[in-house]
């Protein structure tokens, strides 16, 4: 039970060259530094848009098509058009991370509603959306020590996250402002991560992370008023697969304060522990058994090529 | 009592001049058409910005140091820094004017977090904020056949305003996802315009729009869960001076369903006659004597320089 967690120490900040960033915006592949939209692009005058996030490992995507379902459905949901096919979103992404000659990658990818049109505020006249993507080098959020310690999180009480009939969370969105106030508060609360509850009091999500706790011998994530995770679903099929019941379910505050371990998702890290909430240890308050075993067969099964998609196997965008 | 509405018939998509649209961003004047923000800046990516919008008439600002006002407090709420002064804004936003040559114009400004800080969201170690700044040509929304006939509305059952406990509405935000949603479904089922109820089943506000009522003789707009509007401030003071009582209160959609008459606030209009609620008559279903007073009386005021300071009395900005 004493197992090490071995988490790779090249993707740091200090290692990444983000020299070699790209973007695809507009209909051209442009330096990273070199790519912007409209200030008048109604993604940013009102978060119009949607995107999506996967990653490439050792040259290879990670759960690719898993990524592009969750952004096709969330264009549907938002009507959103990015004016290319599934195999040409697939095409397009694969083709800027071959040219920027990265392994280990984060591929951003999203769809806003265009220029804004003058005199209209109507979403409806707006039809020629806009698509863009950019590949940057991976660096995990939880750097190895960080991953040891696992972090210190809070309940940020008082703010609720945005209301899933306001805001679905399903529909991978730009609203950020509860996770933003939150954070802020529970910085100054002397925390390192805020944990929102649902409007209905129940734990929904951290800014970016589903939320897994182990209670009672059963992983746990929240099944209402979250983003549908794809790490969630990756670290609850590895679960499955090495005996650990998990569940998706109502998840209360009281259930995470007595739970034997509890972890985040996220791609830009597969999972990071939490050791304490609201300034007392989760567990014995040092990243558990299972969240070390699940972290480590995550990166063992990668290494393998589970769910890995080689970015040089997939064609070459259509010329024009 | 048969008193006609009059609105200007210049300021309509047809007349205006986008040539002459400029912006500030990033220390320069541009042309609008290639004024840009970085595709990695954070109020692209997690909507974490605030803006506000002002209008000059006839070359002057009507209410700047309002719009001041407001933009200021809404950068402190949510800790965002424009790095100028209030003097600096004051005198950056009558340049754009003046160099643009408009007359009548809309003026939007915001500050965004700035660009992403690779391998982190953490919103307090982005410290480099930007400003940036647009002046187009005033388009009315409501041309005068529009405002003469008024909007059919719907309220959008089923789809609350964000909660203010989530994303605070006073801090003017472009969490619009709510609003884009509700006015889909306000355009499916047949109507022109939503209006949100607030959680608690209370009406809040219209996508950009403040609401008023005349309610037994009295105007009456939502005094919670909405952005303190300066357009609906305006008919306010107006409505004061005329004699018409006027208050902010909590408003009940049944209230509004029996109203004698009831109109939207914004910059971009002054005010927009309500006609039609859920395919009923709002009064006798045309914009009703006191909207029509009220609409008349704020062109009369604005054209003889009410609220209204000259963009040419501002300094210019201080070089460098």
């Amino acid at each position: 039970m004493s197992e090490t967690m071995n988490v790779p120490t090249h993707l740091s900040a200090a290692h990444a060259d983000f020299s070699k960033a790209l973007a695809w915006v507009d209909g051209e592949v442009v330096p990273l530094d070199q790519a912007r939209v409209p200030v008048r692009d109604l993604g940013l005058m009102y978060a119009d848009m949607t995107y999506d996030v996967v990653h490439t490992w050792r040259g290879g995507f990670f759960r690719l098509e898993d990524h592009l379902d969750r952004f096709l459905a969330s264009c549907a949901g938002l009507r959103l058009d990015p004016a290319l096919s599934r195999e040409g979103l697939r095409r397009r992404l694969a083709d800027l991370v071959r040219r920027s000659s990265l392994q280990d990658t984060l591929v951003y990818f999203a769809c806003t509603r265009g220029t804004a049109v003058p005199g209209t505020r109507d979403p409806a006249k707006h039809v020629a959306h806009r698509f863009f993507a950019t590949v940057t080098p991976l660096i995990l959020r939880g750097q190895p020590d960080e991953m040891r310690r696992g972090l210190h999180a809070m309940i940020a009480r008082g703010i609720p996250r945005i209301a899933a009939d306001s805001v679905n969370p399903a529909w991978k969105n730009t609203h950020w402002g509860d996770f933003h106030r939150a954070s802020f508060a529970a910085k100054e609360a002397g925390a390192e991560m805020a944990l929102l509850l649902a409007p209905d009091g129940a734990l929904a999500e951290a800014p970016g992370f589903n939320l897994v706790a182990l209670v009672d011998g059963e992983l746990v994530s929240p099944d209402a008023n979250v983003l549908p995770g794809i790490s969630c679903r990756t670290m609850f099929e590895i679960a499955d697969d090495l005996g650990f019941p998990a569940r998706f379910r109502r998840l209360m505050p009281e259930e995470l304060a007595r739970a034997e371990e509890a972890f985040l998702t996220a791609t830009s890290c597969g999972l990071f522990p939490l050791t304490r909430l609201d300034g007392a240890p989760i567990g014995a308050g040092v990243p558990g058994p299972v969240t070390t075993r699940l972290l480590n067969t995550y990166y063992d099964r990668k290494n393998a090529g589970w769910h890995i998609t080689a970015a040089a196997s997939i064609p070459p965008p259509d010329p024009g």
